[in-house]
């Protein structure tokens, strides 16, 4: 396994850099410290002083520029050495910098060759944008698995009514017609039942709970592990002028080959309707992701090791389908990007 | 370093399958999880769903069926898939499954070429059915020890005189005479002393404590690591008609090559006799396993770390004869059943 | 990496083999039972028993021979096998022994050829025998950084400025002439600052602190990582009869590759003037080596992994001069004693 490098990763929420001056993150294996430079923006920096490897992140920033909490050098934003308290700033002195821009309420980073990072490939992620923080539930889930193993985990929603019965699950998953395409960069898979029972989460929030209902269930898959969720619901029959929708974004970043953050942001109508809703949600998903997903995947993880997921030959099922398909989109461009190295 | 593949491995008390529907156990590095199926009997398969990788035992048990917990696939006794949600049961979705016997209170586990496993050589620990369950002590102690390490230990029980001073302990067993002989399978260590001073566990029991007693310690091994002790003492001429007897199994299971699983079971005529006793007697065994045992062999583990016992060129006294003919007999299956493969 | 072998290590303080019968210790990747023999000098032994590997520091000293707890063998200072409670002792049975010398209020340990250990290479620390012990403060911090970023740490001390700015920093080091020298063995650093403003340390032992006060600070390093640092200050131009004098010992023993014994001792003319300054000073300490250096320390040993630390082509400062010729001094001898061996 190797990792996709010419692309955006989603590092940070952007509030994360301003709740505090500066912090550490690690992604693909490489530590960064992330920091507001003189203007304002977002650098991203290797999280390692070129003196004595020391970590950046121990420092301060004042007036822009991060100085080393060990031997007191300065560093701007692009990683260049501007102070030096022993004599004149060395030019060799060099933090590494990583391209990095701040959008979608989100600090991207770009690990590849910094000439290739384009930001107009950054995956449009505009229904965070659409609605105050306060209509968001978002946050940030440290889990000791594969990122790719995460990200099978939302491309197959079939799980949730085994792992997640009493919140997401029950069954409709299970029942609905399944379909995926690919759609340029896309993979996209949709789940779709009408007249069923819906997963206790949804379903409590039916105008009349236990009533039949019809189901939409979408992914949208987009490398190297951004995803967006559509469920749209509503009583049979009258989704179009009943229907309640609800957007969720699940990205996964590799920390290592065995960990991951994932970022995920929740948006819906019922949340903007009604802001007493957001602890019930908050409150759904902590269950479903914390207390069921995480322990599963780190289980799976530690059954995996260091083994390549396809070397342990996986019996598969219809229900994969979605999930290989992103895989093999995601091998296929990790593949290219080798070629071109080589 | 490698295990004897080809024989029983005791795995588990069988009453720890029934206080609950499945469990997770690993023994020669092998993950396992042990349920009942639908006709009662103890089933053992590989703790992997060959779907996506999900631990079985993280699922669930009913009507003899283990669920998966993350997809639903549901499988058999005999680890063959018979129930997928999502479609027909595919033939190649099989969990490993391991022979297995449920006898003398214990699973019995047979991790090697299946066609093989023949439930006739499992070791005869009738003394374990002798006795109710209510007249037994019995437990599992896990241990971070190689389980020869743990043989060697019980193989030679002068080392009592010197890390079980209060309890098993205190000289006789370095002062009686030993002899050890091979008899088929087993390996048989002896101690004996007459008109000497006991080890204050059977000091207590005596009818006149403090007198002088005889003394008979006796430990039947054999592979893969099934120990039978006999202890059998009295006032001094009067074995025969005031001879106190007790058995205890100590058995290893290995985990890992550096980890153990040690189960024991204890029986004697004291306990028999008067039921208040068997907390006295748990005590010692407590403090010489779990307090004196343990902590040494796990010391001496983390001096070997990861080399051979024989690189570190030990220096054989007169006392090692038990253990060193234990290990032999044992290294001479291996490397038969080595051949037998190559 | 590797370490230099024909040298001393600073293995203990005296007094921990007084408090406590026997103590274990590793330094260079060996594990050490230190303790005192029959003639009440202290013997130092390859910590595990030649009969099965438990540790001799399991054991229990009596009468100057150390028994081991296992099975009752009994070693003399020398590492024979001196007692065999089931036989005659067996001649094979031999701990190896380290020649070891009790100096400056330190056991001393020789790791390499026991012919060439000659204790008239023993560092002096006379310093530390000019004082009683209640006029010292010395101590041991255990640290998981390799020995030699510790060596760097001490042989630039303009750190303090930027680490330790409450305590021993401030500014003055960074603002002093520096100057390096090698004379023999050693490796001379000094910082000289006139009618400057001391660290907060220095400065309230001051007659009238906050006024300008001359400092010099001088640092001198003895293979393996012994270093003696002198800090002498005093009000501008009256250091001669006004000047405070004080030495610290900073001794970096290799516990292994990235773990390392951190001895210190400090004494000062204050501290025997005053002893109820002792507490004050030994807070300074403590904030500053256990709380603000060893977490840096340790911070940059988790950057460096298991690289090795030119590999990762430090930019190098003029104040790295003291430490870079400490390394390439101690490089030397290692590189030496290679080549004999070769």
């Amino acid at each position: 396994m190797t990792y996709l490098l010419n692309t955006w990763y989603f590092a940070a929420w952007a509030r994360e850099t301003t709740e505090r001056p500066l912090m550490a993150r690690t992604i693909v294996g490489e530590d960064l410290v992330i920091f507001r430079a003189a203007d304002g923006a977002v650098s991203v920096l290797a999280d390692v002083c070129p003196h004595r490897f020391a970590p950046l992140s121990a420092g301060v920033v004042a007036n822009g520029v991060l100085t080393c909490g060990y031997h007191g050098l300065g560093f701007d934003g692009r990683g260049q050495c501007v102070a030096n308290p022993h004599g004149p700033a060395p030019k060799a002195a060099q933090a590494r910098a990583y391209p990095s821009v701040e959008r979608h309420a989100a600090v991207w980073v770009w690990v590849g060759t910094p000439e290739l990072a384009d930001p107009s490939v950054i995956p449009d992620l505009g229904f965070i944008d659409a609605k105050p923080p306060e209509q968001r539930i978002e946050g940030l889930l440290h889990t000791k698995a594969n990122y790719q193993l995460m990200v099978d985990n939302i491309m197959d929603l079939t799980h949730a009514d085994y792992l997640h019965p009493d919140t997401l699950g029950g069954g409709v998953n299970t029942r609905a017609k399944m379909q995926v395409e690919k759609n340029g960069r896309e993979v996209i898979i949709r789940w779709s039942a009408d007249a069923d029972t819906l997963p206790p989460a949804q379903n409590s929030l039916l105008p009349e709970p236990g009533h039949p209902a019809d189901f939409r269930n979408e992914v949208y898959w987009r490398e190297p592990g951004v995803m967006r969720q559509r469920v749209f619901f509503g009583p049979t029959g009258r989704l179009e002028d009943q229907g309640i929708d609800s957007w969720t974004m699940h990205t996964m970043t590799p920390e290592t080959e065995t960990t991951t953050h994932y970022f995920y942001c929740h948006t819906s109508d019922s949340l903007t309707a009604d802001p007493t809703i957001a602890p019930v949600i908050e409150g759904f998903l902590h269950q479903a992701f914390a207390g069921e997903d995480a322990p599963m995947l780190e289980a799976q993880q530690r059954k995996l090791g260091d083994r390549d997921f396809w070397s342990m030959r996986p019996v598969l099922l219809n229900i994969d389908s979605g999930a290989v398909r992103s895989r093999r989109a995601l091998d296929a461009l990790i593949e290219k990007e080798r070629e071109v190295v080589a």
